[in-house]
């Protein structure tokens, strides 16, 4: 398929884009859900259903100084440090009684710097946020003051569906860096695993690259070339009425991007027009291989963001359910 | 009931009780779960049959500045700051093309400033951690080695309890601070509910502490009087086989504590000895609320643990399903 | 003295109190050092030849969690804590060879929570920074974009002038809360003093607030009621061309503030218009018992900050030499 | 000159370098100034005798994340955020009356991250700090309860002496990495320079390294290959009294160490058997330069650390006057 847009024209491409797929007003003006309105206590009940044998799978990578952020817009690696140690308990110097002795901790650490949700604050369009609001108006130093992630803390449990991408159209179940994942791809691996999607559902779409760069090195995982959605899966992302959808990868969309001097142009339309929560760095493996083994793609999944007020990302342990 | 122990005398209560209570060895000299050893697949199973509704509940307090902490042992609330804004989008200051604007932000907080799991490296006896491991070798500047909470990041996933103490035994659904819940009291509530707590279930004690502060302000929320478990239900934490224990107060224990210069006995039992995962600072008022007007007193809960590595606690989101 | 402003009216006073004091394009269009051009080898001589004894003074609070910081703002006492201790050096857990241990620490806090200087960036009037500057381009998300601290880094040496207001016009040597120090005040302080403030001096008022909460607990140190400058010195500050100027004080003026309803309003002169550089919570007690001892209230003065790039505060330890 | 020294045996190397350099009980039993002992006020007034011109130099590198670290033992450059901004105050968010905007910052960073002082507490020979305290006893997770940087606070104002060993000894000014510097190369540097080292004085030690990495690219000046001094010249630095020594190098000695499977054994003897304070990342260019030009190459030096309590290292921005 031939990519349908001028490729030195990014901005006219994205205006078009937003205008086909936008979902401002569809909730309300005072609308913070975005497509998790699309996620309903139906759904849960029909995700709860899908548990069949109980096997639990968390889809968090580790959250360590081993993790592939390299200070790119500040973003580190967490720094977790202790407050109090077994060392200084067993050394007695913490002037407890009765021979109790503790450890506490702290840790300092980028919300967007390992397994996390994209939220509405993320990013805007043309200054513009979710719903048509004002960036300005909805994010300062003090955070998001709309559409902060505490608003939806309850919203990311529901059915989701495993796309393994990676096994269904890679070699040795890997999509290459670069590889542009199109809605005739998704609807290709949708097919090959028998599995549906629709309203509501979480979508997880494995690329591989993760499994790669564990093999091979971080090398430049944090922004430098990845297989991930083109940018004409806005409409899909848009028509199916999912609820949120993420991905193994740093940054969700193909790296390189598929116009010249771009950068993230499917995240200017997800997140600020469509609504759309996204997820990063998901660690899908674990779940990818017995999903393989059984042929079972669906699952009852708890992605919940710790939910620091006035966030515009926020750390998660996904925890899917068979 | 009379307290069976000599108050002025904790430490020889807690060996005591320890030599009654202990599951070391249980699981293997390598094990790093501890009760979460008595939650499978079946109660996961068990879990989801318990959703009815598909109603969701987001168990967390708030993450942000307007929270307990007052600097005790260098805890802090957590500082929450932005590393890109709206008003920066919308200023045109960021440098990105085609009109894309962003927002990052970064957290630094104690790992136990609000709604929280303590690991199974929090707490130590006389030098030992759980399974009788040294704390000076489990626990060190590099955070915990052994038992770290990645170590269990699927681990909080099943069926859950609530027990409203609050309003089962106290006046306008609070307990006032100082009241210890036995295990008089426990089965007392277990029974006002006609609920059943067994092996493998989570069990949630709402004592009605955070309602009143809500109302009233924090004053001494962390650290301060409050109610929670009497020293005396650590056999009875260890008999009944649950999987982890949370409360909705700073510190899960009766405070003052029992012992005349003491500090959180039980949890010198529960968690060094039993393996017992303790959750603290939880909110459970709107379940509270949803379970009082249904008469349902269980959910699917997944309390899923940002799996730093080798912390000691960790910020969680708890979500229950009914 | 009256007060000579409507009390009701601030934005008034302070718009004719900037066009009274306005530096704005003395220095040219691109200047970043404001004050700091009064401060030139010539001063540093005369500072050099001031010293006497070569005695020795810090003027700096500790940088610990027991500040006077309570969060306003996100505003907290400084978080310190360990990457690695001497009981795990003395437990062997470090992995270096021939015996060799080490500790290492890292700290987490506000540029203006301890002894520091407001940058040139650190307030505005309407919008504007100093030099005229539009705010939004000069402090942005990634910090003072043109004013940054690191500008000035070698700026802050010199000849130093202790004004102990506290001593010479308080009683016990403290001034009461609320206390407005005028123009009339400082001059007989000087005269008292037998000392001279010119072009290029670093001016140190100490008000004996510090000592007072010291004694007496941090209470409302943060913001709360405190003597300082009153708006009426906004002139004086700026007639005498002293280089900086620095109290004992978390605001440097007067608070309450002499208009209802107003925050900081000789900030508002003072940084944006005059270009003068403040420094806050500094401790003059033990320098000003040295002065008091022996006459002499002039010293050489290194307070160089730390050269965050991009702060707009930035901490500081101070060293007097007499 | 030969290595006089097993270079598979550094422990025994170590072990007897620190008989022969031992301070030890020096000056009584509770010191915690070490070498600042031999810096008197006698010094302090030789120092400012000492400024000729009134010219101003900081030897501070930048503290961003442009550093030179890489995450090594968590240490990572440091990452400076805004809590007010002066676009907010522009685009009015703030909430502050009479048109008062702010800008407002924090900064999170290791102590050790860019131009610092290690404290006494930093090293450690075989479980023994500065002065022979048990290293368990002296630093703990509350950090250093004895020698913390704080108790120097007014130490690092003194008399300082540049040894251009770039210029002197190197080839374009710099010597290549792995060149170890002995005390037959100090001599030589002293006695090209025609200046005096002696008791009190501080020592700074340009090697070149900084202005090779500027131009070149950082690489690996965190930790590699490096030139420096070499572990012979420990007893030159107990003997001659200096006050303090600092590089414009990470690690002060020479990198590869002269040991092999070592790591910076001068360490171990220089901080806990010297009791000598070792500044790091020094940037000493642009004094260099003058001393260069003018010939003169000694400067009132002030280093003042930021005294963090408990802190084993600390930012400085060092001011010297000439």
């Amino acid at each position: 398929m031939t990519f349908p847009f001028d490729r030195d024209d990014p901005e006219s491409a994205i205006a078009e884009m937003a205008s086909r797929c936008s979902n401002w007003g569809r909730w309300g003006p005072d609308d913070v859900r975005g497509t998790l309105n699309h996620l309903d206590d139906a759904k849960r009940r029909e995700a709860a259903a899908s548990v069949r044998r109980g096997a639990v799978f968390s889809l968090a990578q580790a959250f360590d100084m081993n993790g592939p952020q390299k200070g790119w817009r500040r973003r580190t690696n967490p720094v977790h440090t202790m407050l109090d140690t077994g060392t200084d308990a067993a050394a007695g110097t913490q002037g407890f009684p009765h021979g109790i002795g503790g450890a506490d901790d702290v840790v300092s650490m980028p919300l967007q710097c390992s397994t996390q949700w994209d939220g509405l604050g993320h990013i805007f369009d043309h200054g513009r946020a979710w719903n048509g609001r004002p960036s300005g108006e909805v994010v300062t130093s003090d955070g998001d003051l709309v559409t902060g992630i505490e608003t939806v803390a309850d919203g990311f449990t529901g059915r989701a569906v495993l796309l393994d991408a990676g096994r269904a159209l890679g070699e040795d179940g890997e999509l290459p860096d670069g590889f542009a994942l199109t809605e005739q791809h998704l609807t290709e691996v949708i097919a090959q695993q028998g599995v549906q999607v629709g309203r509501g559902d979480i979508v997880l779409v494995r690329t591989g690259q993760l499994t790669r760069v564990r093999r091979d090195g971080w090398g430049d995982y944090a922004g430098g070339p990845a297989p991930g959605l083109s940018f004409t899966t806005a409409e899909w992302l848009q028509r199916t009425e999912i609820a949120a959808i993420a991905t193994d990868t740093w940054g969700f969309e193909v790296r390189p991007n598929e116009f010249h001097d771009a950068f993230q142009p499917l995240h200017q339309i997800a997140i600020p027009h469509i609504g759309l929560f996204i997820g990063e760095m998901w660690d899908l493996d674990a779940l990818a291989a017995d999903c393989c083994a059984d042929g079972r793609y669906d699952c009852f999944l708890t992605a919940a963001p710790i939910p620091v007020t006035g966030a515009v990302g926020a750390p998660v342990n996904p925890i899917a359910v068979k």
